[in-house]
């Protein structure tokens, strides 16, 4: 049997240890081909370069797999991807990731990785996103193996339905071991900015964006939930951000006045 | 009674047309506040700015109207908005826009209008998106200010709900008056890139997105549809991307194989 076409992204950049240690994981699957960031592009939501070139350069940092590094976002990584680096070959399946960092709740509309996999999905590329939970360079990836693999496998052999896109994130790394897989709904929560104010070197003020994720639901069936209790979260995901349950109250606020 | 407060932003830059004409619309309404980008930002999606400070300026270019531009995204300009410039001032309601080109169907997820909208939203900002099918700096806007001014009195009086995020995409001026407001669910389609391949000046090769939008739909209930017939389109929209109908189908995948 042919391999699958696995193409593999990402948004911290091709450099970044999370994707190594993704490329190793697909290996043992399918034929992997890379295309991602030259450069760290988290919080990059779906963002894509329209004043600007791009520029593509091959690389050589992933030993028998066709890579390249791209100036653009996330997303224009897909994008070229699918329309210039590898136009004539059908890809079966696109992984972001491993994230360094969660993009579990409201972190998915920011997330470059997620971005990147939603991309994918509306190239008709079933696509997962996958993110650990710890920023650290020195994440540990290695607990999640045998769930990664079990992921993939399944979305291969059975194809994903709907929108044709899941939302991944692990725990991270601790001496208990991961309990399992849920497949969740996205937790309420969101950022609690804080602006550190500062001074350049000529004086002038500047603003620096920090903060911290505010939980505001502890609910059953939330991946905010299921990553608390040591579960790995998949959340299905779509790019369809229609309200619809609002349609019929909006229309007769506007409309029927 | 106290006018209520209004965010005016947008993703064009505060120097572009289209959000002077939604501030002298909702100088009729409310007292107006304005954070805006300081340069062109389209395509922007939910990007925000983790790795360069950002700074803020006081501009006089809006008669009695107070307002800031930003270097940063539109993401971010709600976000100094609401933590730094205007940190306690209650906001009734953010407005973005009027965008210079289409955000319905997929758009609204590459949309900087849009994701500002939305970053208002989640910061409990009943919060509305308004483009125009007119990419031009000379587009005109008129032909909507009723519908514009109808959208927003009402979400002020009777308030939103839901996600609280309405996309409002409008017509390109014509001989045909406006129709009327449909509210839609967001329409299927999606890009279609052409990457422009060339060589600067120094010989190095590069590749510039363009592209087409291909309506992948003319069902009724789309805002695709409600546009091509000359209405004013708005989805009540949302930044929950679960896809809630696959929940149970991957976890029987996933978990009971």
């Amino acid at each position: 049997m042919k391999k699958p076409t696995i193409l593999v992204t990402n948004d911290d950049g091709i450099t970044a240890p999370g994707i190594a240690h993704l490329i190793k994981l697909m290996k043992t699957i399918g034929e992997v081909i890379v295309v991602a960031p030259d450069s760290p592009q988290s919080g990059m939501g779906h963002a894509i370069t329209l004043e600007d070139p791009l520029r593509i350069h091959r690389v050589s940092i992933f030993d028998g797999v066709e890579s390249w590094e791209c100036s653009g976002t996330p997303v224009d990584c897909v994008k070229l991807a699918r329309n210039v680096i590898f136009k004539d070959r059908k890809i079966d399946l696109c992984v972001s990731g491993i994230n360094h960092g969660s993009n579990a709740g409201i972190n998915i509309i920011y997330s470059g990785t997620m971005s990147a996999a939603m991309e994918a999905s509306l190239e008709d590329i079933e696509s997962i996103g996958f993110s650990l939970l710890d920023f650290s360079h020195e994440a540990i990836f290695d607990h999640a193996d045998s769930f990664i693999l079990k992921i993939v496998k399944t979305t291969l052999e059975k194809g994903l339905g709907g929108g044709r896109l899941l939302n991944v994130n692990i725990p991270k790394c601790s001496e208990q071991p991961i309990k399992g897989i849920k497949v969740c709904r996205q937790g309420k929560g969101n950022w609690e900015e804080k602006f550190i104010e500062g001074k350049d070197p000529r004086g002038n003020k500047y603003y620096w964006m920090s903060g911290n994720f505010i939980n505001k639901e502890h609910a059953e069936g939330s991946d905010l939930l299921a990553l608390s209790q040591n579960y790995i979260s998949v959340v299905p995901s779509t790019s369809d951000l229609t309200d619809y349950a609002q349609i019929e109250d909006i229309n007769q606020k506007i409309n029927e006045a």
